[in-house]
């Protein structure tokens, strides 16, 4: 096993360069002054070329060699080594110039997004969209010839391993069929409640002080991790040194609350992998649709519940004083209020599957050739009237400029948010059924029997099995996106 | 010039390294959660193998071979070509395994420092640096040999290049044989000194707030740098990317902001360095004794001065409210008292040179074999008795735990305060001979003068000279202790 051991000594190499490349993302996000971008940009294309070439070096290629001939390795070796030569596999495809160009001209789009955004300015993004585009679309052709496999699809499997186009498209069909239908009888049933607004501001200071008690609650471990503020809610680091980020709207604490929440989750997943194959590949998380689910699960059918309210009912009159809107019933109906709204990130979880559906098919058809970058606000204000009823014509900083993950090269992961939003229903409908106490634990703010069951089943598990077994072997069947509209059925309609 | 060429390349290379190194330690101190210490010892010791690899590999050699044979360099390049040599030359005598070893002791010795400074513990951490020391003394030695220096000259030059024991050893001498009486008559002379104490409680918001202020007026560029909090404040970054620290007293605003006054002179040194060239070596700073000369020049004569006093008196009463303790005068007399103490941060400048000293003498008996680890705690304790009249017997915290410099493996980095303090007072007697208005601007918070003196003679030269021609191009003279002697007259006893 001498070969497959040097493996885990280089990738360990390769897992600390990945950190400190994440660090320098999350301090760019945070902390880093403005006038620092190009150099930041230049740092981190710096890192990524380093590690690049000790990927694809003659070393690793002959050590992945010898180590597939050795025998006696135990089961999470073999998967690690699988894992391995996959990232090898992947890396090899690529010449350096090209990850290189990659890495620099995402890190300057996604500045140039940061200001376009808050100018509502298209236009000048435009060509560094373009430019960032055609280069993940030159690396997704090469990678798809070495795979025989479609370029989209390539991309999809980067951030949901195994998650294809054809695996997506029949599930997208069956929600586009139920959901604007099951969204207009949920506003109609809404349209009887009075909701009491907050009316007041809440000093950020304050709110931070809330989501801190939340973290705790949740079971975030402070000693490997901290919170810190950005323009979009973030959760990087790993296990030993988790970064989360909210932000803050100073008249509705709920907003920022539950971004805490959403993030807690990414983070409780990070924490609790298991630390002796942490710096291994098979000890990362198991791609995006996971991690996703691990947030939405904390974030939806935990947190937005009836009994998680009557808790925050109590801890936000102690800190902000008392007011008729902290009503547990109040709250949770401005955490489940469904309407038909810009903001994929402030969408309720009935439309938010829209959203997605939405950037997916624009994606789909991007790869597809069908459409190109400047024709994508036109494409986003057509399909927000189809799906949601919404024109986003002239006011791109609420349609297509939102996110950022296309300014950052992440073409290929928003199917992840929907994918991930059914294994959290499945996940959370199989942990009740094992521990029927967890939703009255909520109203105390204990998520104990919660998180040690996710921790158990999911957490540790790490990237031990693809996720077409992890699910099974969790919940005792395949993935299932009837439990999502089952679910949406009960909390909304009955 | 193509082997050149070359080299630039390789070298901004190394030097994007530098800098993610420099953030991770910045990060360290600043932000991240305890929890994390051996993994971040593990990323950074991985790091600077990484950067070794490349500055000794056989391309860095064939291409200094080459370029030393090529024409046309200008004197910029070619003195960016002799520090790459030095360099080079520098990284070759060392076995990769030893660096890493002294990367990663050097941090998880800075973090069990960190405990045993707060415990007052040097029991357990004795073995930490002894261990520490053993890697820093064959390092040395093996320099030593290639250079054919005394291995502590080796470690003095790599923070102040070119000074030596043989440098230092008559103008210490100088020193102890003036301070100590000098000291004394400073003390006798303030004895009639009737100092009104703040008596109040300073907000940590507010000190900050004051800080900013005070470091706008000082020209830094919020554009390209940042304030945060950390235990021992500290600069660090580059010109775009500015990472500067302070601390707080809540009893006393006026410690923390004088450590921003010294921090932000060592932040527009790196603001200052000329952008053409500031990713190369011969745009760095040139060594900690000028860095320190930037430093000391804007704390000392500068901020420390009846006149700036004036300005402070104002700026404090509109943040802090009315307090007879703000008047100039009594500011004033608390910025300049002098006491003799035992914390060599807190100390005037008086006594300082006296506790550099100390260290000095003992660094230099621990690489001549004269003393051990060991010995520390009681030699320590000896000559604060010798120059300062005070024992530090079972209060190692405010002794020889007090400094981050040894924990971090920085021996031979002491001197450059002193020697820096030397150069300062020179600089800063030509710059008032060349403007005379500097002193009265200082009222008015006023730093335009001073500023673009020292920018253009010092900042913008980078690396360009050494210290012994570029101390004669700014001020017409060699370096002469005189200045210092008769300035610390001037302010204290005429």
């Amino acid at each position: 096993m001498k070969a497959y051991h040097a493996l885990e000594q280089r990738f360990e190499t390769l897992i600390h360069i990945d950190r400190l490349i994440a660090l320098a993302h999350w301090d760019e996000a945070t902390m880093m002054p403005a006038g620092a971008g190009a150099a930041r940009a230049a740092q981190i294309s710096t890192l990524c070329a380093i590690r690049h070439e000790m990927l694809v070096s003659a070393e690793t290629r002959d050590l992945l060699a010898s180590a597939a001939l050795e025998t006696q390795l135990d089961a999470w070796q073999q998967r690690n080594l699988l894992l391995m030569d996959r990232d090898y596999q992947n890396a090899t495809c690529l010449p350096v110039d090209l990850v290189k160009a990659l890495s620099e001209q995402s890190t300057l789009c996604e500045q140039a997004w940061r200001k376009a955004r808050g100018d509502n300015d298209w236009k000048t993004f435009e060509p560094q969209l373009t430019t960032l585009f055609n280069l993940v679309k030159t690396s997704a052709e090469i990678r798809a010839e070495r795979f025989h496999q479609q370029p989209y699809d390539v991309l999809l499997d980067q951030f949901s391993p195994g998650v294809t186009q054809a695996f997506i498209d029949p599930i997208f069909k069956q929600l586009t069929s139920i959901l604007p239908e099951l969204t207009n009888q949920i506003i109609d049933k809404q349209k009887s409640w009075e909701i009491i607004p907050f009316n007041c501001t809440f000093p950020i200071a304050q709110q931070r002080e809330l989501g801190l008690i939340v973290m705790r609650h949740l079971g975030f471990d402070f000693n490997h991790g901290r919170l810190d503020t950005s323009h979009h809610p973030f959760c990087s680091g790993f296990n030993e040194d988790v970064r989360m980020t909210t932000r803050y709207d100073e008249k509705d604490f709920l907003s920022s609350l539950l971004a805490v929440c959403h993030e807690t989750g990414h983070a409780c997943y990070e924490q609790g992998i298991s630390p002796t194959w942490s710096r291994q590949p098979v000890g990362q998380p198991l791609g995006m649709s996971l991690h996703e689910s691990q947030s939405l699960i904390i974030e939806m059918p935990a947190c937005r519940s009836f009994e998680f309210m009557e808790f925050i009912s109590k801890e936000a009159t102690k800190i902000f004083g008392k007011n008729p809107a902290f009503a547990p019933e109040n709250l949770y109906h401005l955490a489940t209020r469904v309407e038909k709204s810009f903001i994929r990130v402030d969408a309720d979880e009935a439309t938010y599957p829209l959203h997605v559906i939405l950037r997916y098919e624009l994606e789909r058809d991007l790869f597809a050739g069908k459409i190109t970058i400047k024709d994508l606000p036109d494409c986003w204000h057509e399909k927000m009237q189809q799906y949601l009823g919404l024109s986003t014509q002239g006011i791109d900083h609420q349609g297509v400029l939102q996110d950022v993950h296309w300014p950052s090269g992440a073409f290929g992961y928003f199917p992840a948010y929907t994918i991930g939003r059914l294994i959290a229903a499945q996940l959370f409908n199989k942990a009740v059924t094992a521990h029927p106490n967890i939703p009255r634990d909520l109203s105390e703010g204990r998520f104990t029997l919660l998180k040690d069951w996710l921790n158990k089943h999911i957490h540790a598990e790490g990237s031990r099995y693809p996720m077409n077994e992890l699910i099974p072997l969790a919940t005792g069947e395949a993935l299932n996106p009837n439990y999502f509209i089952e679910y949406l059925r009960t909390r909304y309609l009955i």
